[in-house]
Formats: structure tokens, C-alpha cells, sequence
């Protein structure tokens, strides 16, 4: 049996649990709950939810980049980048679409514009292996696009309301 | 057997004539050409090239909506909008990218770029059946989503450069 005292007195150190208490990741499980009509994820935790963005180098590196991308991991690149554009509206009250291109081969491209301005547009590669080694890292990406997202808007405030 | 003066004199008159002399048609017929890497098409003229972005009223009613459209129609759309970008960077000097983004259903989503300006943003509905009545709306709407995009490029000159 566990004493109390073998529970860490500072819980809120563990990177994980910061991360998914980062605005990105609780908006990215959010929109992932959205999407359980059945409740079938009802009894996961929002650390079971996300696993799956979670892809180690190790793992990374033994995903075949041949043939068509599953399409769980298409499914999480277009709830990973709704998640920006979400986070985008709301800091910026603008509505922001996302356009996405995606070829067979896992190349693609995808474009969040607010009004008449591209507020992201990155190209995809090797969209087989889309992860991120640590819920750390993935709620700073997330958090960087969004940033760099508000800092154009900021930039072409007429464009973005056009 | 047809004497001269059966033909025509005023050749120009005639309107299908008057739009493969645009520079819009010329380009796409260019583009096209472009693409017949085998010279299957090399005995075409530009109206038979051209021949499938004709589309009648009656004719695309006859058109089912139901399943994937025809990979043919959708590579006319993309050089459609091809010739679109490329006739936008002929013109401002800048470089246009084009997002498309199509569900199997046939709607979709198609996004002109240049800098961080969005010069043109159109929602693609009804994609089998796309098309013109005659090759004179085809020039026209081709060439008013370019005007459509320098006015753009004027108004926000800083966003597309950007």
C-alpha cells in the first residue's frame, strides 16, 4: 500500500500535467470530446486522448513513409490545425477558415486566412509520421502558430478584416 | 462545292473566335498544351482542346452529383485555377500559390495566394459539373477572377508583398 507521502507533493511540475493545462491542449482535448457522439472516450483522461500525437523519434523514424497516411493520422493533422484556427478566433474575434491540400503521398498544404489575410500557410511533409515527441512540444507548436497567427494579424489589421 | 464568298468575311465576329484570341484562353490553351507530353493533341486546335470546359444548361442537368466527380473534370478545374494564378503573376509580378481542397462528394474549397494575401477565395460547389455555356463566359470569368485579384493586390499592396 501507498503511503501519502510517496504522493509527489508538487504535482503540478510534471511536464505533462502543465501541458495539458496549457490553453492549447485543453481547446485540442475539448474539440477531441466534440467529436465522441457515441461517449465511447468518456472514461479517458485527456492524456489518453491526446496519446497518439505523441510519436517518438524512435517511432518516428520506423513509420513506412510509403503509401497513403492512415486516416487516424489525417484525422488528428485537420483537429490539430481546427484547434489553431479556433485559438486564433477566439484572441482575435475574426473568423479564420483553414484550407487543406493533401496528396496521396502524405505532401500537402495547409492556409488559415482571417479576411483576406494568410495568417498560416505551411507546407506538409511525411505527414505519415505527424507527432510530437513530448504533449510539451505540442502545445508549444500549437501555441507558436497561433502566435505568429495574432502577429500578422496585427501586422495587416485591414487585410485581416477585409 | 463552297465558293468564297460563302465564308465569312468578318471572321473576328465570331464570338467563340473572339475568346480563343483572349489572353486568358491563349493562356489556358498554353497550359494545356503543356501538359501533352506525348503530342497526342498536337492536331487539336485550341476549340478542341477546349472542347470539355463547354458545358450546356441542359447538359449539366443531365450530370449526376451523386459520387466522385470525374478525375477529367477536376483536372480542369485545377488548370483552370492554374491559369488564374499564373495569369495574376504575369500581371502584378508576384508570385500566386493555389490551395485546393476537394471532398469526394464534389464541394470544396479553392484559395489564390500571394505574400499573405488572399486574392481569391471561392467555395466549389457542384464540382461534376462544372463548366462554361461557351468559350466566351469561359474567357470572362476567367478573367474577372484576375481583375478581381489585382484589385485586391492594389488595396492591400503591403499584405501581398509580405
Amino acid at each position: 500500500m501507498r503511503s501519502p507521502l510517496d504522493t509527489p507533493v508538487i504535482r503540478a511540475v510534471d511536464p505533462d500535467e502543465r501541458a495539458l493545462a496549457t490553453p492549447f491542449l485543453k481547446s485540442l482535448t475539448r474539440l477531441i470530446r466534440a467529436q465522441d457522439t457515441y461517449g465511447m472516450w468518456e472514461d479517458k483522461s485527456d492524456a489518453d486522448l491526446l496519446a497518439d500525437f505523441i510519436v517518438t523519434k524512435e517511432q518516428r523514424r520506423e513509420i513506412p513513409i510509403i503509401g497513403d497516411p492512415d486516416p487516424d493520422v489525417l484525422w488528428r493533422l485537420q483537429i490539430f490545425y481546427t484547434c489553431v484556427a479556433l485559438a486564433i478566433e477566439e484572441r482575435s474575434g475574426l473568423l479564420a477558415s483553414s484550407t487543406m491540400m493533401m496528396s496521396p503521398e502524405g505532401f500537402g498544404r495547409v492556409v488559415l486566412t482571417t479576411g483576406r489575410l494568410v495568417v498560416l500557410s505551411k507546407t506538409l511533409r511525411d505527414v505519415h509520421r505527424f507527432g510530437f515527441d513530448t504533449l510539451g512540444k505540442l502545445a508549444k507548436a500549437g501555441a507558436k502558430l497561433v502566435d505568429d497567427a495574432i502577429a500578422a494579424i496585427e501586422a495587416y489589421p485591414d487585410a485581416a478584416r477585409a
